[in-house]
């Protein structure tokens, strides 16, 4: 029999409190903050807030399962004929306090309609404020052998997947280093529900270990004040990505989601400031300079 | 004869010059820094920027006048059919040190195509970080003497309409204490083409006033940590109309104006906090229980 509902859900929660154990003893200081919440058509979330640790400033990972009717304006967006649906996952977004270390986003969510119709769907990518490209590189080799281990066409294409979505075009920038993404993934000739389901799984799993590497790696190196002031502006890109484009966002703000939950994403502080220019051969500059496409990551040197 | 375009540039120019000389005056430190910019397609501005003065952190006072072929995306959007099109106005956002002067927007603008359809367009909004119930009845007193001029329908009408545009659905909260807001104004039975432009100079020109007399009542308030943090979270509501919602903003975005001209409505500085909570007979409950559509400013007794 293949992967149920309730399995995908408690698996989901399961990641949700492995991460957040994981991001409190990295951080060593500071605890999540969880808050409960119904959805009056059905449903409700787990919502985990962490703010003034020692590394990071502030976070959310959020579990959610809602449930019910599907708005006839969604049901034409998606395509989709049936109304009942289910929508669970896990979400995240994390802004630490120094500059030299990243911002990261992940996304696993499942997608199940009454008629049977499912998906998965899902990402990582990485926002270092300042590029470093050995880190660029095991990111992404991270998530390539995730990839690889089931379907040697997901890195290529779920890198590239992620290029284009997380691009910011009235900035002509990528909102980071990219990762992957993916989205309506479901069996085909290749893999079962259960091996996609695996693949989410790992997907989901990889996320502690590399987060909590950058973190140890970076949370000690000393910063100026330039440097913070970088950090504050790249800041505002990210919420200029998260409240223009990103899908995510305009689906929970369309649909009157827990507001709280969905602009979490949003930085403790962040800055706009006229027409900033910086040296091409400045730090600044040089991570501007990767804020592009088509980077092959895993080999600079290809 | 009718007022012809030259005339209305002009004005748009020189009412830009005023207001950029009388903010200066009462800022008593920053000048504004000028760019000229040109647009690809035909036409240009002049973005005036001021930051880091006395009262002011960050402000911009645009002028523009940009002509050209009109996409058939913004056509069909306008419900036009000819395409060759000049949009000129004047386009300001202030955002004041002192969570005590308020952050005001104003806009005057007219649109024009060959084949003679016009109309003008705009709006003056209040957007104080704490609620001063007579400033607040101070400034809608002046721009309903401003259309009373006119019109006296305009006041109800464009003051709705204010209401009705300057609101942030999924925060369920108005943006400020609202003001006027019109657009496709033209001549009619009631008025002349020239009255109409008579009618959107008198709204430029309540624009200085007003803000100067704000920024002289408040500048020298005293404010503690709280009331500075408060004022950050109200910016981060301020970025969230003006990327989520804001008509001019996402006309820029996706016709590729000059992004720099286009943000300078974002603050230095603005934070997003998890869930914050305020007592309601607290400074900051009280105002935002008047964030909401609907209040009568000009009389709160009526």
């Amino acid at each position: 029999m293949s992967v149920q509902k309730e399995e995908i859900i408690d698996w989901f929660k399961s990641l949700q409190d492995s991460i957040c154990m994981a991001l409190e003893q990295e951080d060593g200081k500071a605890k999540f903050q969880e808050d409960f919440w119904e959805r009056p058509g059905g449903g409700g979330g787990r919502t985990r807030i962490i703010q003034h640790g020692n590394v990071l400033e502030k976070g959310g990972v959020n579990f959610s399962a809602v449930e019910g009717t599907l708005p006839e304006k969604i049901q034409n967006a998606l395509g989709v004929q049936s109304n009942q649906f289910l929508a669970t996952g896990v979400s995240i977004v994390i802004h630490p306090i120094s500059p030299k270390v990243p911002i990261i986003h992940m996304n696993t969510r499942y997608f199940e309609l009454e008629d049977g119709t499912y998906w998965f769907g899902g990402g990582i990518d990485l926002t270092p404020h300042y590029v470093v490209k050995e880190d660029a590189q095991y990111f992404h080799q991270q998530l390539k052998t995730v990839c690889d281990k089931y379907d040697a066409d997901f890195y290529p294409k779920f890198k590239k997947w992620a290029d284009d979505y997380f691009f910011i075009p009235h900035r002509d920038e990528t909102r980071g280093i990219g990762g992957i993404f993916f989205d309506r993934l479901k069996e085909s000739e290749k893999l079962t529900k259960q091996q996609i389901f695996d693949f989410v799984k790992d997907v989901g799993s990889a996320f502690a270990p590399i987060y909590t590497r950058f973190m140890a790696a970076h949370k000690d190196e000393t910063y100026n004040e330039e440097e913070k002031n970088w950090q504050l502006i790249r800041r505002g890109r990210y919420v200029e990505f998260n409240l223009v484009y990103d899908k995510g966002t305009k689906f929970g703000l369309d649909t009157s989601g827990r507001i709280e939950s969905i602009l979490m994403s949003l930085p403790e502080l962040a800055s706009w400031q006229y027409n900033v220019q910086v040296d091409d051969e400045s730090a600044e500059g040089k991570t501007l300079s990767m804020l592009q496409k088509g980077i092959n990551w895993v080999d600079l040197n290809a």
